[in-house]
């Protein structure tokens, strides 16, 4: 996409350029939905732990609880990541890329990420004709 | 959104376990646009690079290639990364996440992975109630 209005006009501006965070955020670009992706790293680790979808509540929630929140499609409601699990994400920074159409939080990931049991959600990977699974699921599964 | 057919059937089989590439890619979720999302991550730095899309064209010319290609929702046509820019991502790894609706890209980047000449498209850090810009812009841009 190319980059929407402030985002386009800031886009050469030097490092250490500072602006309010309220006229960044009523910039960004939300879907036909109203939602928009979301990265999640592990701060620690710097693996990527998921990939999920935001809408302007949970993205509200996120930066006042200084926990994930997204928008869980399936269920078309909130979702508090962990709030059934325990497995929480503390939001330690939150990043917007240079288009206002993706959101990276890097996070302090209590237990594993997936729902699986399994610490990130991308452990199906290819190799030659193959797809392998790259790391173990536990017993329990949850979905929150 | 819930794992569907083949993931579903698969979440809780062990670490190691093996099927065949295409009937894996057989099940990726695509929009109904046609696309699916994909997270780019530098293989030596772990950074994340950039957020995008394939179609499922785009997908086989990644692998068939082994450097990435999106499709461009902008210019509505395949978007070999680097093809104007010189800034060509090698694919090293490809993961599928649990729900088969999002592809993560590890890759060896040339130059910045950015439009704006930036190492990474997320340069805006939120700090308190401001944004910051926290990496340096280059002088050329490029698109590609």
């Amino acid at each position: 996409m190319s980059a929407p209005g402030l985002f386009l006009a800031m886009e050469t501006m030097p490092k250490g350029t500072r602006i309010a965070c309220a006229d960044l955020l009523a910039q960004l670009h939300w879907n036909e939905q109203g939602l928009i992706p979301v990265i999640t790293q592990d701060v620690h680790t710097n693996s990527v732990l998921m990939m999920a979808w935001m809408n302007a509540e949970a993205l509200h929630i996120t930066l006042r609880e200084k926990r994930v929140c997204y928008w869980s499609r399936s269920r078309n409601q909130l979702w508090r990541k962990g709030e059934t699990s325990g497995h929480q994400q503390r939001l330690c920074t939150l990043r917007v890329d240079c288009d206002g159409d993706c959101l990276l939080c890097l996070v302090e990931q209590t237990g594993p990420a997936c729902h699986t049991g399994r610490p990130n959600c991308f452990y199906w990977q290819l190799e030659g004709d193959e797809v392998v699974i790259i790391s173990e699921a536990r017993a329990t599964r949850n979905t929150g």
